[in-house]
């Protein structure tokens, strides 16, 4: 891929503009009864008709073979490179819930576990207690004050916590408490550079008193840590591409992402529909527009095939919404794929699809896994996309005399 | 990419040839009255005689995405990394003249532009004055002589001229004096690093000269500099592949490119029919021939579609004066793509194809974009493509026990 310092001499201001529309988890698997996958099972004109004016392909969000979490394939997507550019455990936890982290912060990944009398892990999720549950032992937490730091103790889901230090020179150099294992002690934390022994030091400190407060739970009585991570250092997407770019996404841990590269958030609390009727009303304002469907993921990680071909087709009965405000650049893709038939996110590649008067359109007839295979974009890193958009919308001049 | 190093250790000699037969600009955007390309409207029996034996797939000179310049593109066909090998404007400008720039030169592009009364620039190109009138303001700042150093300053096109300072211990770290805006005063030359300090001074002393000699004249009364730089140091084709590899090519760019990377360089004053002559004629003395057809381009940069279908019929109706020499290894490709509907370089992929007895051959059966999507050799970058010539020329041995 090329690098920022290099695409950020050729980026040039245009009026032009760009839509990314990500279906979280698109790519996907056919059902063995159809031989189809939710993509080609689904009805989608619209899609299809963008596939055949425009040009189609593969995109690998990592690496082949490698499946992607939502921060790296979102990054990609962005233009980052994901080995490059890491979000920490603790810091995707709390964009995941909206948390506001600031630069200094120390975000932690947290879970509520079961201890033995002698102390030692019985079950590293209490049972996957409740996320009620959970709640309330986040609320008992907030008891804890430690001198020179502010606390914050939030519940994410189930067993899941944020655990937040804000104060001056922490550092989040740390390793786990959570030894991955159960029968044995949680670990003390540890420093693993000179500077984050404070942080260590602070960390201990909370679970000892975590511990006192717990002890008298059932079955979640102890605490581990894991994850700690800094907010990253990243360009954002106007230092890089001089864009003015926005994001319309519904769910905390995608407007956490795209905050991170810089985009305004227009958050949504409905569908695509509303996505793009906010789309419209902000059209003038930005030349770099990312629309986020979660709901793609959700039905795949659910393992339902249906509910994940419904989620497509709506998306696809939205789009003369879209189109009808004529952007120079359509991508439509996924952050990676997340076959139904696999209830998990994969390493699968995601089909790609961009709409451009000034691209070469290739013989794909059909917005599919299949048909993209044959698309003249071939098979392309994710990274790849934000150059061939910007390219496409003529934001970029020649490389090199 | 393969390293240098790397693929130096396996690189092995032998009688085998390799012909590159680069058609400038190749890659093109179909009509929208045909749906056909310029490289899909031509009437090329020979290329796809070649497409249906060998091998096809696309390629990109620089990154999906990136539009290259000339240099960038021929370094990539010629195996070399555009992003580490990087050629300053000073010394494309060189090139592209044909002046015989020595290692140790500083090449500078030079504006001539109108200044005001009171030295502010009002027009950056000087209402972009003819190329007679460019040579005679050259030829007038021959009077400049500055101790120590010797001056070059040859016209080029329009309001654009070559100025080369000789001496011992220049050094290229100068910031360019063009402020790419009018209204404000050319800048002065600026070292950024402190040995460049003696040559930004000798820059200064120059302009401070120029200026008094071109006060009287009009519109051209003022000039700029941008992109003082030396010679690349770039390790021989000779070194690298252990080849003795030769250059045919009509321009001076080309050549000066090709004689950068250590070929021979047969020059000519005619087309593609000419080259070939030559290309029998020096046959048994090489066994990499670079043949380079500059007129693919001219004809997309004028946006002149038919031409540049002609262009590449010219060049198939002469392919038998090639294939009569059967050489091991045909590789016909573009150093980028020129869109006659772009009317300039542009990011889409180039078509290339591979002729080899021992290429695996794949299901295209004409040489053009869309078929070259479907191609055995996928997309890839055009750095890859030596190595490929290379292997089928049987010139490399094993990588690794």
């Amino acid at each position: 891929m090329i690098a920022f310092d290099e695409i950020g001499q050729i980026c040039a201001l245009s009026p032009s503009k760009i839509v990314l529309l990500v279906i979280d988890g698109l790519g996907g698997l056919p059902d063995p009864k159809t031989g189809k996958t939710e993509l080609e099972t689904a009805h989608t004109p619209n899609l299809d008709y963008l596939a055949k004016r425009g040009i189609c392909g593969q995109s690998d969000p990592v690496s082949p073979g490698i499946t992607p979490g939502s921060g790296p394939g979102h990054l990609a997507l962005f233009g980052y490179d994901p080995f490059k550019f890491t979000i920490g455990r603790g810091v995707l936890e709390g964009l995941g819930i909206g948390f506001d982290l600031v630069n200094g912060d120390i975000a932690v990944r947290g879970n509520f576990c079961t201890v033995d009398a002698e102390g030692l892990v019985t079950d590293r999720r209490a049972g996957r207690i409740s996320t009620e549950k959970c709640a309330e032992l986040c609320e008992l937490l907030k008891r804890v004050k430690l001198d020179g730091v502010v606390l914050f103790v939030k519940p994410v889901r189930e067993h899941r916590f944020l655990l937040v230090l804000r104060g001056n020179g922490l550092a989040a150099e740390v390793a786990d408490t959570d030894p991955q294992k159960t029968g044995i002690a949680p670990y003390v934390a540890v420093a693993t550079k000179p500077e984050a022994e404070r942080t260590a030091g602070i960390a201990n400190n909370f679970v000892e008193r975590a511990k006192e407060i717990l002890a008298k739970q059932s079955p979640a009585n102890m605490l581990l840590l894991r994850g700690f991570s800094k907010l990253p250092q990243i360009p954002s997407m106007s230092e890089i591409y001089k864009l003015k770019p926005a994001a319309i996404a519904r769910y905390p841990m995608y407007k956490g992402l795209a905050k991170l590269v810089g985009m305004k958030i227009y958050g949504v609390d409905d569908g695509i529909e509303e996505e793009l009727r906010i789309l419209a009303a902000c059209y003038r304002e930005h030349d770099f527009f990312y629309v986020h469907v979660k709901e793609g993921d959700s039905a795949g990680e659910d393992g339902d095939f249906q509910r994940k071909v419904k989620v497509i087709e709506r998306v696809d009965a939205a789009l003369p919404q879209l189109l009808n405000l004529k952007p120079d650049v359509v991508v439509v893709t996924g952050d990676h794929s997340t076959p139904a038939m696999l209830k998990g996110h994969s390493w699968h590649p995601v089909p790609v699809l961009l709409h451009a008067q000034w691209c070469r359109p290739d013989r794909v007839q059909e917005f599919s896994e299949s048909a993209c295979v044959s698309g003249g974009l071939g098979r392309i890193h994710a990274t790849d996309i934000m150059p061939l958009a910007m390219a496409n919308a003529l934001k970029l001049i020649k490389f090199g005399a």
